[in-house]
């Protein structure tokens, strides 16, 4: 039931058509989601440019085209996650206005109206080129909510020097994500440098006591840094979301 | 909202004391819960007699007592489980019409207006003596929701000659709860005797790799018996609750 | 030793063939099994068209062949479980009077003489498309044991709305079955809108932190709603039987 | 060394007074943090009135007292967490400015020049009433911050109508710290009803399975909503001081 | 029904009181536990001297006391396992005839009729002075149960030239009972040193990574050396009994 | 240093050509292993027709052909397990005197002057077909060894009247070796009827919480039935080493 | 055996009172502990000052007074761990020459003969306040066995410019000890900045997901600076005793 | 900015052509690493022959060959770590300097200018023929150092006289690498004989409860030996490093 059925039965009420009683009953079987009031806007926010993401691993190219296509039709950016090259080629064949971009092994079309820029910029820092995937994941889900995404790469805590160099870039971000695998530390030596939130992504990157990512996520955790957060291993969308989000908070 | 609030709302739109778009915008921010329609046929029925659990641990003997008597002002049975001795006199120096039931931990009152009887029994069975606060909170919630309950108890995997001296009781429940901990066994083999839905109870009895139940939970999740299916560790109130629920299924 | 062995052996001492201290130390001797007469009842029953399984992971086509053959021959519904599309072709090649659900991953045939209906149906509800096999497992389960089955697909915790629109094919249900991955959050959910027995079934869907289900299983474990219950990662087959048997329950 | 030292250098040098070689020499020795360039800016914002925390657990009375004026010196609001009532009373034996905050467990003092405001304000939403502590912890950090708070108690997962009714604040707030133990679905729900950060809090309540709060982190995690990060299990500071920090970004 | 009560049946069907249909009539409803001739001779066995143990943790003195009186009633040995001191001096004011041995923190009693000795000796063998308790555990159950027992304590893997010192004692032992905590290598060595059973009791001595004797446990079940079976953790009494058993099989 | 070097260095000294304490020294530095007394009884005992075992997964077949022609002429029999058919007929084609167990997964050469029979027989029970291989390998082990190998199986603890029925296998036994998967409860139950010791083998047989067979090992070390003892998971070999090993004790 | 009489028995060789078979005999069931040469060197260099260590948990004030005057007797430095303040005044009744060290929670007393000096020095680097206790553990340990020891404390990742101002002496050490709770990162970032051997010890100061020091054990286990090896949470000692042994290599 | 541009940066200034206060401008921004003073001495101890590791999992054989050639130009060892037979051929084919070793899984080249012998060897111990992978791993770094390594094979806890015959070549090492899989239980045993650090490397080697080296790792974090630290699981790199770092200590 929507807005305008619910007005329409209060005049129907009102003309003395329906009794209170009657009207009463119908109310009373109501679907919730028909109403609806509270989720209004924000569907309406999430239509403006902000992806919503389709998890690739699992779906046939047939899925990801026809899902890619309905979000476009919306006029949502579309963002296709954990599609391996070959699999991107056969989506690119029932549908070619997706871009491939391999390294985060995404399939992407911004939004047709383009997006809102962000406040500031997003910074995305990884330690090893292993963790790259997941930091170029990160980078494209803000880009394509509109951020300005800065990229340092390549920085381990034990080598902090390489970090150091980079301190301008990462003061400049309102919102930082940190993509490390291993011992997972990097979030919290880069938590200490800034006094922006710090996102902090476990890769699955490691070996042995790894344990898959779980030695970096516990390790995240537990920083002992204000202002830092986690996300699921590997899961680079959520962090690129969530500081895409923050870069555009008003 | 309640109905009552609504109905006269909208016997005011009839009597045109009140334009439908001003209803309208009424009921737009109308909070859900006030409403609360489709909950209303479940709520009462947790009044006729089903019992609304008070988690004790934690709680003072005020925040108990008090709780107690808003649920038996609703015309519910009143159940307050993990209550030591000591906190149990101090409740019932506050409110004696509670029955403290030491060995479940428990205090109860039954439904003022009684409660519909179940169907058949509910069968609650229990391993070693050490399980038996469990079966009994499970036994106690399951007769405060109306169910006839029959205890077997101290039949264990290792003696199977007494569990199989109970098995006209088993046959005969329409749901049976069984207890247990260590490596938690007893339910696979008790429902490979009946057809009947056996709802496991995992304890936290045993030492070193009983991990603190965490060796019974698994052992009765990977139960290669059908019919069986398992809640969390010591939790008696689930098993006899989920117990009296199918009991009373018409 | 069979019931009319035993007629036999009884009229032999009536008889006077046989002296009570002869058949006492025969009697000492019988094999439990082969009197049998409490289980008779129950293994009646179940060839009365419930479904005995036959989980196909790491069996042979021809062994797949052979046992749904001799259930079958028993009069009963056959199912067997997690067969890949390939190896069903192979056992439909040995018998081909079997049915092949791909999404469910099952082979299966009904009971010859039907089955008897349930008292009302049993509700399969399940969060994401990648839960689907395990969903469609149980939903086929319950209605091979002679239940009707709505199917509430695509309905996750992140979006409410979904879940509230089907609450009136919720609220008709005699049992749901919710499966889920990831955070395993919706059977509470469900279970906080109806009055009746909810298993939840959880998946290994997930990555990352999701521990190949484990998450969802401590998730669902853990829920605050009463009348919830818990079988194995991905068991659809367990969660389909409990929610058929209990739909069965008179 | 301080700017101002190494411009004093720097003139001697350009005086003649100190030849670039020895100048070099003393630079070269110089250890980093007496530069500390990048970090000042960072230095000063946090002493204009964000808390700088202090960990009680396992502290003496003196040290708290101690540590507190050192920082109340500094200029900053002070914040001590997990201190039971008998050693907060201790500690205000030995100063007396500070004031105990019983359900969040805290000694605090405002910054003495204020702070500045946020933007909007922050929620924060808890489950159960034995998260509370929790809860206050994070909901007395964001004020500390600046922030304004908002509390949304006691809306369980399994009775979604009460967070329905809170639909309004939740959805005028820049950020919000979800706090739940137990299966610790409730992040995910209410991230899934607004288009804000979500820090979700996962807390040790809970008993069984919960393994010590393991059961609501790994939930979190697993969220299928976007805009949820996740902080350590019971770090109530952590989450408040992260939706502080999110409602000041400019 | 006992076999008096069978005979007495069967005479009545002799004598034509009773019809052949009628007695097997009976027979179909009767409970198995009371036929139980398999079970005679193993009880009556264990009667004849072997332990059957009373887990002291979490029973009342009374409770002990009298579980003891029966079993010694019974012409069983007496051992009660895991009594502390105070409790111990309570269980023999009520009952002053039992042991209380204090390294063990057992109460015993011999069976009155004595027991058949072993055929050789039990070797209980330790690697430190905290798994005393556990390895005086094992080695009270052997003697209680007839067999000889020779102990070899103080003897760790990073000093094996005390173990290299008892080889001569390892080598009469029947089977072997090695108890150790920390990383449980001790059984390992042993097993190489014996061709004789080796049954392996982890503890859970130790700290940090131990785990409560999950380092101790997963080493022994990992062992390289062939003839070794591993208990539970602390489980003395379950090492002492299968070595008891094994040096009595004939 | 051999006997005999020493045997010669000690007549060296007899002569008067070697000094008592130039023999000190020598002896000073003497490599223990050479000495190795204590470990020649063992090792011969040992050769005398026990299997010594190849552990075949990621070895050459050229490499388990070299070592079992070794073995084979130590006298020994020969078992090299973890062999799959492919690599079977490889080291077949180099050494054709081995037979293939294709269940077992094993190759096998029994001693070649016999072996001596164990003193009753050993039982290898398993509950699903699944756990077969498991079992053989036990049981081909045990059977090498000269113990006579009674098999039990498709015995589950849902279907216990099976089980039953092989009462009397089971109580002839010196030793039970007792396979099973998923929850593991086969060896309580196989305990609880005989009074014998029981080798519990857990499999890695299962799915979602089974855990690799986690689930079935804590069960079995949480056993609460007495003479009951555990190796590792899958360890076929383990089981029935131990089993024959206590089926030729004297 | 010890080498006198190994001596003596040569000298009757010698003179001809034994024969060389005679003696073979005799050596044959030689005992290997009493020749124990091999051992003799390293049983010497230990009593020469290097610290034989008590751990005092779980002893009596009597037992550690006993062997802490055992010890000194060998000339050998004592040290007692794990000793609380109440404790320590209980031994220190008992022999007086021993010292407390409150902050190592530690007995301790040097080698009467005094130790050679190491060669450089220990560093110990510490996190947090709460770490002290552990690290002082281990500087106690590391100058107990001769080594000059230098503590570089509350070094935190998430402020490394106080860890950079102590450069230089980390820079001087032979080996660093490097002491972390929470997340466990210091150790990496240590290990980035020198190039010597750096011992990580993992504490248990946490909360939450730091699981006991699980956290920080897995963190370290997983650094990606090479030259770092981990020791036991906790063990201040292990980590000071391996410092110490580094130290004085030659 | 390197020594060599501050010195001219200083030199300006002295001569007046540049500003104290556009020198202090130009020093704020400069980036931390181009200083590095502190890391030279570090950097040009590496370059001196110390090998650089390249994890060659996950890299194309473009990248590994480019970055070994890099390596190489910088004088320096050149050491590629888990490359498999197949991989490393495409390797040598694009540089063919590179030598490959199998078993090891290595490709390597020495220090163009040599190395620094160490002082006096290492001794690389493993108990297995599957652990020889990750030992050769061990034994190859540490020899790029510039260390003599001597090998000690096949040594298992369940057969320590093969051990003890190596006891003269363990003596002489400076540290001793020991890698052992399944219990993990042989670094115990080793350093309970020798008085030089132990480096104990974890292997993955095993199966069921050894869970992927956690099983190891467990049993050597928790080894009462003294002088013992640990790895990571399969990390025969580190192990090899640290070895061959304390084996130059000067």
């Amino acid at each position: 039931m929507t807005a305008d059925k619910l007005k329409e039965l209060l005049h129907e009420v009102a003309a003395g058509g329906l009794k209170p009683e009657e009207a009463l009953a119908r109310l009373k079987s109501l679907p919730y989601e028909d109403l609806g009031f509270a989720r209004v806007d924000h569907h309406r926010s999430l239509r403006q440019g902000f992806p919503e993401v389709i998890f690739g691993q699992g779906k046939t190219p047939e899925q990801i085209a026809s899902i890619a296509q309905a979000i476009h039709r919306q006029g949502a950016a579309v963002l296709a996650t954990r599609i391996e090259e070959e699999k991107a080629g056969q989506v690119l064949a029932l549908w070619d206005r997706l871009t491939y971009h391999p390294q985060a092994r995404c399939l992407a079309l911004a939004a047709p109206a383009g997006t809102k820029p962000g406040k500031s910029l997003v910074a995305v820092v990884a330690a090893g080129t292993s963790d790259l995937p997941v930091a170029e994941e990160a980078a494209l889900t803000a880009r394509l909510m509109g951020s300005q995404v800065e990229r340092v790469y390549d920085v381990g805590v034990a080598g902090l020097h390489r970090l150091a160099g980079s301190a301008q870039v990462l003061g400049q971000a309102s919102c930082l994500v940190v993509v490390a695998g291993m011992e997972g530390a990097l979030p919290s030596v880069v938590a200490g440098m800034v006094d922006k939130p710090v996102v902090a992504v476990p890769t699955s990157v490691g070996y042995g006591a790894a344990f898959g990512g779980l030695a970096a996520l516990l390790g995240m955790l537990n920083s002992c840094a204000p202002g830092l957060s986690v996300v699921n291993i590997d899961n680079g969308f959520g962090g690129g979301y969530l500081a895409g989000l923050i870069d555009h908070l008003e």
